[in-house]
């Protein structure tokens, strides 16, 4: 990984590939890299389709290495879907396969004059880019099918549906999982429209006749790598929940909690909330001769996805994750299984992030498009969004367009992201992520749940104002350390309640690269990523007037806890002072 | 013109009325009004259409008097278009009702709770409000019909057509003219959806039983009329040009200049110009048993307005104005006169703004809805607006997120708001103006073509950088402070060359009132004006970077003069620096 591969789609007579030294960017990973890239060569005000865009995809400092969990992909740009910049972040296999190829970032630059689509295959052979038209409009699913019939099963792919193409600031970038299905997706802020602009619809990553990456000092990477999955097993949620039942375990929680946003955030409980918990997914799964318990990428420990067959045991999605349950589900009053894998498989092979779908459709819902409730709809209004229909394209631009084109007030987002999954009045640490993050509202960039709700990492009463800036702070800041070392950042479980697994961590970065870091300058690691992220997006045109939950949480109270989003303004500006 | 009249649409047992004394606002009038009650009353971060955004609808501080040229009604709110403050003006006959019903302005607060749709009668008996559900999706024309074999012909209207109802964010307010046509707009920023969110459909207002307004010192007041009437009649623009011809005796003068957006700002020309030209416009109307010498409002003396009939010889829709004949016209590459008639009547009749429904189809037809010039696809993309088809939703959300949602790049928008027909690249200073305006990209905010292009109040290179942000800045204050008089911004290409006639408006205003405006004293108000407006946005999250001109202008060279945007960041941050 001491390389950085940029194309330029753009260059004179087709695209071009040159490979680089790290330069400035050495020592920099996932996240560290995607934004250190946007914010220093992508012109903040440049539009997020044009040429002057940027889309990074980078693996995190330990992909590619020995150490479990560490496959996580980010993926970066100024988002189409937001205006700010943004790292959106995969599980699947092309992080640890990218990492083994030693490229440390591939840039897509510029943008092809011409119609054409591109493939990019990178193997022992080089970096191949060809025009492939007939790959036009095809779902992920059939699209990695056809690469697998042409470069065999050793791939792994980085792939964006007919979403992407059709530039949707909903559209994701999509990984194969060891399968080689492509069910994990960079999902949030629209990376998948960057990558339809810059004409490429699938990135085929083989690593044949390469090794892992190698550490500086083997022994101790070996025992720091055994004490650091040791520590994921015995810790409950990382080594039983999320085994057991996937992250769905938290629908029965959230909802339990008063905090499972229901028909548009209108109440924080969902009466069909069992029928399609994790424990009811579980069973299902089970019974139909698949099941909860699947890792999303070699080297998983915690094997939290699943598989969901259907009814006549054949394979229908992968276990769709909790947000996608409730994206589709509660939100917009749809409880049937079934329903909710079909539309996760629809998503993933259209290439669409389920959360901005599904808060798009409940928008919808609300302006009159659809009733709540309706299953039948919400399928089509998804395959609407496949199609490209003048609907369709509305749903794909995300949940904010969807409001103002259907003249919806409440309309649940921040910096035009859709909020997932959490009712920030019955768990306020979480509001403050969602309204002061650089990323929009995103669950991932500080999950306030974990201390609010599941206790880990202490407790902070989730319906009371106090301490939610803190505890945002610290675990924002943490995030954007974890998303630079390509770990996932269900680590972070363990690592925050048990000490020795977060000294285990350190010591796999310390042993890989021979470096003396500590609990400091991983937060300072953290605080340097989100600076950066929050400069591109001062000179993009965002004030802490961006840094603001929509007013209908201030005014409306939720049931059952009858509760407003109590965290003042003068408070919220408070989170990056450090 | 002593009282406010506020009516609370969310009130408890339904709408109420209540008339309050000036207090605070006294001495305001139009925009100074609209500026100051939505600057102090509104919270800049509420939801446009909700209930604590405000409309606002003020006549002028002439209106309702014997003043010549002073119909100009000022329609003020947080913009769902724009997310800023909004004032968007209107000729017609209301204003002078209404001033002489003794109102400064109409307050329309709150959200009424259910769906009823609501008709406000204001005359000698008072004020009614009645939930009349037969109106709704009534079509202005329609609209005013009924309201006529209800009221009789003395009455003039403020209503919304079905892009209000439907709360779009290009929906206009219209305003009927002495024949009782809705012809006349407050078109930009959406101030048709706030009124269809405060749940009224149309404001029937009568003076009958009312007399003029009477100034302090009659004698004076007559005789600066008498003065300022003479110096619109001398000066050749107010006193031939726009008589002859309207205001699209510019398609020709602009397209001479190279400054004429053609094809979605491809070019700076259009081959069809001479076929749209307001010449052609002119002996097209006479020919047909109409004309272009029209009063808008009883009281004007420019009569710019015209009445533009079908090949049967009956009436089609107003003389469209250059704007229009633009958007829907060049911008497109249409250039049939009767086809950007029937789709300026549409757009009237729909309750549209012309600009952004013309340039929403542009973007439309840039990201292949239809192809340029296509004009039966741009008369039935009207229709799909009017009937709330999910593409006519996207339409009627205007161009900024028509091009997200179509996945296109060259939007042509600031703010959120479609750039008019003026290229900033080959007119510099209207650049300055459209990046700059509180108001997001207007051109009558500070109306550079007249000193860049028409040579009235001096002369600035058009093609150059230089003196540009000199020059808009003292048209944006100028014209804030004409915005409050009542009067038609068209008295500024006298009064900007003729300093009697200056002199002449000032002794209008002096002797109605008794004061002693001089010319510092209306600098002052068109400063306050400002800095109200730019508080407002600032405190609604807008910053300087939000002051600039997409970047395609800087990037992309336009034709004939091979020319980009030259004004730099710095020197438009200047603007407001006074």
């Amino acid at each position: 990984m001491d390389r950085i591969l940029r194309i330029n789609m753009g260059a004179e007579g087709g695209p071009k590939a040159r490979v680089e030294p790290l330069g400035e960017y050495a020592g920099l990973g996932g996240r560290g890299m995607t934004s250190s890239i946007i914010s220093r060569e992508v012109p903040p005000l440049c539009h997020p389709l044009g040429s002057e865009n940027k889309l990074v995809i980078a693996p995190g400092l330990l992909s590619g290495t020995g150490a479990a969990m560490s496959g996580r992909l980010s993926v970066g740009c100024k988002s189409p879907l937001t205006g700010g910049i943004k790292e959106a972040n995969s599980g699947g296999q092309p992080a640890q396969v990218l990492g083994r190829l030693g490229y440390a970032a591939i840039v897509l630059e510029g943008s092809p004059g011409g119609q054409d689509l591109y493939k990019i295959v990178i193997n022992k052979d080089g970096v191949r880019i060809e025009a492939d038209n007939s790959l036009r409009m095809l779902p992920n699913y059939d699209l990695v099918n056809r690469m697998r019939e042409q470069y065999g099963d050793r791939i792994a792919c980085i792939s964006i549906g007919p979403a992407g193409e059709m530039k949707m600031a909903a559209a994701s970038v999509a990984c194969t999982d060891p399968d080689l299905r492509p069910s994990r997706h960079a999902g949030r802020g629209g990376v998948g429209a960057v990558m339809g602009a810059k004409g490429v619809k699938v990135i085929v990553l083989d690593d044949t006749g390469f090794k892992a990456r190698q550490p500086k000092d083997l022994e101790k990477f070996r025992d720091a790598n055994k004490r650091f999955v040791e520590g994921l097993a015995r810790h409950p949620v990382t080594g039983q929940a999320l085994p057991a039942y996937g992250t769905n375990v938290l629908t029965n929680i959230i909802n339990e909690a008063g905090a499972y946003p229901a028909f548009n955030f209108k109440g924080g409980q969902f009466e069909g909330a069992s029928r399609i918990s994790g424990e009811t997914f579980a069973e299902l799964e089970t019974k139909r001769g698949a099941g909860p318990t699947h890792a999303c990428h070699r080297g998983c420990v915690i094997r939290c996805s699943g598989i969901f067959n259907d009814r006549d045991g054949k394979f229908l999605s992968k276990q769709p994750e909790y947000e996608t349950v409730w994206a589709h589900g509660g939100h917009c009053g749809i409880d049937d299984p079934d329903t909710i894998a079909m539309l996760d498989f629809l998503d993933d092979n259209y290439g669409l992030d389920t959360i901005e779908t599904g808060v798009a459709i409940g928008v919808a819902m609300q302006g009159g498009i659809a009733k709540f409730g309706d299953a039948r709809a919400a399928i089509d209004l998804v395959h609407e969004v496949g199609r490209g229909t003048p609907l369709g394209r509305v749903l794909g631009a995300g949940a904010a367009v969807a409001g103002k084109v259907f003249g919806v007030e409440k309309v649940p987002v921040v910096k035009g992201q859709a909020l997932p999954a959490y009712d920030p009045r019955a768990v306020q640490g979480i509001g403050v992520t969602y309204a002061t993050s650089p990323m929009g509202a995103d669950h991932t960039a500080g999950y306030c749940i974990a201390t609010n709700i599941l206790k880990c990492g202490g407790f902070v009463d989730p319906l009371k104002p106090d301490g939610q800036v803190d505890l945002s702070r610290n675990l924002q800041i943490a995030t954007a350390a974890i998303d630079a070392t390509g770990m996932c950042l269900f680590i972070a479980f363990a690592v925050l309640d048990q000490p020795d697994t977060f000294q285990a961590l350190l010591d796999l970065l310390n042993s890989f690269y021979g470096l003396e870091l500590t609990a400091d300058s991983v937060a300072a690691l953290g605080k340097n990523i989100l600076t950066m992220e929050r400069d591109f997006n001062s000179r993009a045109g965002f004030t802490k007037e961006h840094d603001r939950l929509p007013r209908f949480f201030s005014t409306d109270s939720l049931s059952p806890h009858n509760i407003t989003f109590m965290v003042k303004n003068e408070e919220l500006d408070r989170v990056f002072e450090w």
